[in-house]
């Protein structure tokens, strides 16, 4: 499955002997040893050397030992560094917070900061509401994470969860114009987190709840949604519902099916599955069968976390049970948001004609996608290598823009509903096909369609 | 003593009668109610009529609308919006947060989010010091307030508070590339206070605290830096301090007097007068009366707060008890953070020749600076519209620099010191004298000497 990309990529600086030859060999054999070349600079020449820097794509770092030691088998030839970009990218971190204002004499000061500030101050003392406009929770979000639930890495702890909500703030600011902060907490306790979150709202102007552990998620998450008077936003739960039900909207009209007729499966029933049984429901799904590591949710099981509580009492009609497995075979939809290697090419086989499978699990994937789509019609993954990635970023910085412009204070399922369509109709009917079901994360066109999606509904429910 | 200011500037839209002399009778008009103009630009002209911006600082909003009252009694012209500019200003707030990677194209996006993030994830989560090098802790601080005293405002809330703390955090990053983020805290709980900050702390590099209430912001401060491992800094002490000692560090000079040879009294056993009590005594000054508002901090009296405790132990080695105008009486050195008018002319006729003021409540000092100049040798105040303006900005935005540069984990007494004498110096001979004993908060050097100096004692302790 893993192939070299980007992530991965390295810049080996080479001493070489300088004949004629020499760069090709150097290309050759890290292109033998896995390596895709990207970049060959001579950055020294010298009577009878050469340094060289060769930037390659590898697979992980154990392929980039061995592009290296590849490369220093070759007579007279020494690697004096390997540099990581990703690394080099992240030195000091991938945020600044930089003034918006001018501050370049005595008279700004005197308007930014003290004397003048405190008639601004008072103002808010006298109408906290007022905070909206003069300040900056007018336009910046909170990204909360305690840590416990980051990527597939598991439980890492906040700091090292950290690049990681780097990244989403810096896809805030460049999608949506949104300023976004990363909130890492070193605590694991839900009312420690409810309370802390509570406390730092003054400066935000919305709440984005990222990468926090099953089912504590949820309980902190309903709890701030009643106790603050901002709106919170799980990306793993709403996000990802968004997005799958845009996926799902133009799949299904590639094979011309219709919601409220298929069957759908559901592997995962952690934060995003539930949120997807629960959106899709909403648009008229009915046959929804939700598995976990012990098989489908149904009604007779006894469940005691709120949310597979949830799911068995609003999914699975027709009562199945059983194993996943067992459950795909005639489905229309396969929807996971689970573990790698689920399902087998017999499972896709199995599964109705004209089979629609999203296998989102990241970084590997519920079945192989190129695999899958052997037997089924439309195959979509969460990776950037594949057609159809189905990625959050698509939703959430939209979202997020939309949910700041009307000023609102509650997510509401017609907005996730909203942001779905307005994804789904970046791509028009000559566009769709079995390839191309969602729109490029880079589609310039997406944020702003989905802002306006939100403040639509806002303004249409004031109406 | 209220001037009118650039931080009470407002414009004024007009309609008026197009006639060859209207815009100077505007402008009489507005001088003759007090206004200062700083600009009137006509910005439509039609036949009859012109419309003309009215730009000028007034003293405060009632002298703003007398001024626009006196504009709109001249005959045919009519005021048609007063927009304030401070105001102006902080729509949508000071600050933005900004990606510092490129966010261009898939590539990018391999290496700042997902994928290739996650491999820095886990270098952090083998080794967390490593959150110092590969994420914003490197170069961020928290500016931590409960927004109970604020500026001279008093408790006006964690809202209100904010575009305090968003001025405080442009101008770390104007004056020292610090990035800096508000933390308004919607709790005055002091418990509650010290657990947030801890758990918040992974994403920051220092603590900034800011206008908390004493002596609640004593107990913080001393558990934060007990428990924290990053250095805690209290601006209303450690940054007062810092620029109070820079300011008499020359004064002394000016006046040819030794510091341990003074008698200094002070007025304020708050925040900012006990840490300037205990850098003056680590600085070889001996005879400091510190001055409450029942009197002269002694031995004999019971004080049940640390901070009265400390001062009764270790200043007024004469025992002198009395009122703040007694202890006065034959001083060279007083220096006010209290409040207003505490001394008039004769307290100021009563000290020692040569006595030096620094009268620096906010915005009103102590007394009024241009009747303590009539007997004082050196007078300084924290405002900005007379000479030897004692500014924490002079501090706070190198010292910080400095700290996170060095990669200090606690602030010790020696590092005060050396931020002291660094913007002292910045003064030289030539240009050192009664109206100059501290550098103008616009001069560039100042912040880079400061961290500079910072680092000097960080190493020097390392040897």
């Amino acid at each position: 499955m893993a192939n070299p990309g980007p992530g991965n990529s390295i810049t080996l600086r080479i001493d070489a002997p300088s004949n004629f030859s020499v760069t090709s060999e150097l290309a050759a054999t890290a292109a033998d040893a896995g390596a895709v070349i990207t970049a060959l600079d001579v950055v020294e020449s010298h009577p009878t050397t050469i340094v060289v820097d060769l930037t390659c794509n590898t697979i992980d770092e154990d392929h980039a030992d061995r592009i290296r030691d590849a490369v220093e088998a070759l007579d007279g030839v020494t690697v004096r560094q390997v540099s990581d970009r990703t690394f080099l990218m992240h030195l000091g971190g991938k945020l600044e917070v930089v003034p918006s204002v001018p501050l370049r004499n005595r008279d700004d000061l005197s308007r930014a900061y003290t004397p003048g500030v405190a008639r601004v101050c008072m103002a808010i003392a006298e109408d906290k509401s007022k905070a909206r406009k003069l300040t900056v929770k007018r336009n910046t979000i909170a990204v909360v994470t305690d840590g416990s639930a980051v990527l597939g890495l598991g439980n890492i702890g906040p700091e090292a969860a950290l690049p990681v909500m780097e990244g989403k703030a810096a896809l805030f600011k460049q999608f949506a114009n949104v300023d976004a902060w990363p909130v890492c907490l070193d605590t694991q306790d839900t009312e420690e987190i409810i309370k802390i979150v509570k406390a730092i709202a003054p400066v935000y102007g919305g709440v984005n709840l990222e990468d926090i552990a099953a089912p504590r998620c949820f309980e902190i998450e309903a709890r701030l949604r009643e106790e603050l008077d901002i709106p919170v936003f799980h990306d793993d739960q709403h996000g990802t519902a968004i997005v799958t039900l845009a996926a799902l909207h133009n799949a299904l009209k590639v094979v011309d099916k219709k919601i409220e007729d298929v069957r759908i499966v559901l592997s995962g029933v952690g934060a995003a599955g539930n949120a997807i049984a629960q959106l899709l429901l909403e648009q008229g799904a009915v046959d929804i069968v939700a598995c976990g590591r012990n098989g489908a949710i149904n009604r007779d099981d006894e469940y005691t976390d709120a949310h597979r509580i949830e799911l068995a009492a609003t999914t699975n009609p027709r009562n199945f049970k059983g194993t996943l497995k067992e459950a795909v075979v005639g489905a229309d939809v396969f929807i996971g948001v689970s573990a790698p290697h689920v399902l087998d090419e017999d499972d896709i086989a199995a599964m109705a004609d004209d089979a629609i499978v999203f296998a989102m699990a990241n970084p590997t994937p519920e079945v192989d996608p190129v695999i899958a789509s052997k037997h089924a019609a439309v195959v979509a993954t969460g990776r950037s290598d594949f057609p159809n990635q189905i990625n959050n970023v698509l939703a959430f910085p939209g979202f997020f823009r939309g949910l700041l412009d009307a000023g609102v204070s509650d997510i509401t399922p017609p907005m996730l509903v909203a942001a779905a369509e307005a994804i789904a109709s970046r791509v028009d009917d000559e566009e769709r096909n079995a390839s191309f079901i969602i729109p490029s994360v880079f589609d310039p066109e997406v944020a702003g369609a989905v802002a306006e999606a939100i403040v639509r509904v806002v303004k249409a429910g004031k109406e």
